[in-house]
């Protein structure tokens, strides 16, 4: 293998196929990138089994052949080099010669053959979405979703696609995150995607700037995700999802409407006295015009008042605040909705009008105080 | 204690003075923040022992008094409320109500007197600094200063005053800094201050920025650096610095002249392969025109070539590169010119031309290889 192309174009491709190379892997040869000529393109590919990521960049081939490489030695020193020309060269003994106007580095790489194959993907479906709205729905849902690896599924973002919109949904036991789209499909098609890979999708295809869309292309159980010359491959998560219209609250007996900036920052403050053994409890009490937050530790206790619309009853109810401040952080809209059934009943969060979100986030039972 | 200010003044203040609060402490009342009205003003107070740093801000006073509060929380509630008035009450029991817009805080405080006094410092001696001028030659010199605190005296930095200069040294047994400035002094004078709080100071200074000058007030064990409403105490480290200029090589027998950029880059790309267990060493050759840096590691290899202009003889010498890097990151000329006796005498990096600036470094020694 031997081939010359541009230090910018060979560290970018690096930057984005690394994403996939895990560190915490026992199989050496899974800390390596794969290079691996193909007619006029080098095709770069990491792996850490769960996630694969392919790119392609032009280069200029004297040579074809294939080489593993490790990810942190070569990345480190290709982003180091000069913005010139660079020749990678195939030596004997795995090893590569690295070239760049006065630098000349030596590494020992690994044969091609032990770099385990990512494989093709039937085309069972092939889905279109927008990419910053895929993005954005991601961002909404996704920190929602269980982080606990044995808790199966909702370590997964469900993405529900229906004739004439886009759902997504995430959930953890504490709360729910639900976003949802106007968007028409040809297929209906519920799909359930990790939340951690869903974020790194979302990282990978923010580096590839050419296209406004991405390609999903599934089958039974995995997914290739398709951005201009870089290509995600994953597996499917298996099992059904939460059946999540079944949890939403059919009715509320009190309504809030509030400032989210006022409300953000209130609860930020309040939760300075709610850190420490006592599971972040924030209290929350709904009157007339009034929400009024308070929070006590062995420091000290803090009330912080918050200007509402109110409709309905008022009502005293406690909180984990972080899972208050991961909603209101993940909203872009001024004001938000809340509504309440009685204080041991989730709190639902949702727009002002319509529903293009629904946060559902469950309280905690609040001693006489 | 009863007073209102802004918040914003608040909050810088407190962002200054928080710095000598160390978490490491076992004393209690050190992660505090002693309170105190004086006339019209708040003085805001913390201390670690080693450096305790005073400010002064304008405030409402409306009743006088003094108290501590914790440092990690009331800087937190301070910094997250609104951008508004804010009203600082003692209460019984040394209790403290805060309250701004609709926030009421109430944080348990401790009695000032436990507080420990930082104490006067007699004026022997009132030297004058260009503020940009000293944190320039701090950054320049200190980082060359020992880390390990059972060095004695070589974890500080020689401030040499002369009646036409001032020179800082620093020194950790591997390699030395020294930078030279034109400056005219009344008074002669050599003191030592540990590199640490030495960057601490700079950091501190930066954020007043009413004045282009501080001061330097010294008695026998003690020195104040007044800076605006800013007031640093700090011990001097005692006893005999090195005698620094006795460690200068007098001669050389080899003389480069080389880019600072490009002998910066090569020498950061050769460090890649001279990371694990080899004290980064790269061994650097002088021939005709060309500087060769070499390295290897059990990952490989690598060679750079820099161009230069050399005097004398040619040589070769082995270097910890992180040393060598120190010292270029320093320099902020294009050019530098480097030094050198043979493979086992200290290299001398300094200006083309004049002194402002030198640096020594030792070598490592290198097999035949």
């Amino acid at each position: 293998m031997k081939f010359t192309c541009s230090q910018q174009s060979l560290s970018k491709a690096l930057n984005t196929v690394s994403k996939a190379v895990t560190t915490r892997t026992t199989i050496p040869i899974l800390k390596g990138i794969l290079l691996e000529t193909e007619g006029s393109q080098l095709k770069l590919a990491a792996s850490d089994l769960d996630l694969s990521i392919e790119k392609r960049i032009d280069v200029d081939v004297k040579e074809e052949g294939s080489l593993v490489v490790s990810s942190r030695l070569f990345s480190d020193i290709i982003r180091k080099l000069p913005g010139a020309d660079v020749e990678i060269e195939e030596m004997e003994n795995n090893t590569v010669i690295i070239r760049c106007l006065a630098s000349e580095f030596t590494i020992v790489g690994q044969p091609a053959d032990e770099f385990p194959n990512i494989g093709d993907v039937g085309e069972d479906q092939r889905l279109l979405f927008n990419k910053e709205l895929f993005k954005d729905m991601v961002k909404k849902t996704s920190f929602a979703a269980s982080i606990d690896e044995s808790k199966g599924i909702i370590v997964g973002v469900l993405i529900d696609m229906t004739a004439d919109g886009l759902t997504m949904v995430a959930l953890d036991g504490f709360r729910m995150a639900i976003t949802r789209e106007v968007v028409k499909n040809e297929e209906e098609k519920k799909i359930v995607i990790s939340a951690r890979i869903l974020n790194e999708i979302c990282k990978i295809i923010s580096d590839s700037d050419e296209s406004d869309d991405i390609s999903l292309i599934l089958d039974e159980k995995r997914a290739v995700v398709l951005a201009d010359q870089t290509k995600i491959v994953l597996r499917l998560l298996e099992g059904e999802f939460i059946k999540y219209r079944d949890i939403l609250p059919k009715e509320h007996r009190t309504r809030v409407t509030v400032g989210k900036s006022d409300l953000l920052s209130s609860i930020e403050r309040a939760s300075l006295l709610a850190k420490e053994g006592k599971n972040n409890l924030i209290k929350i009490s709904v009157g007339d015009g009034t929400l009024t937050i308070t929070s006590r530790s062995e420091e000290g206790n803090v009330k912080e008042e918050v200007a509402i619309v109110r409709d309905g009853e008022d009502l005293e109810i406690g909180f984990n605040s972080k899972y208050v401040l991961d909603v209101l952080k993940a909203v872009s809209d001024d004001e938000v909705a809340m509504e309440f059934n009685n204080s041991v009943s989730p709190c639902l969060v949702k727009p002002v009008e319509g529903d293009a979100y629904e946060y559902l986030i469950l309280p905690v039972r609040i001693s006489g105080n």
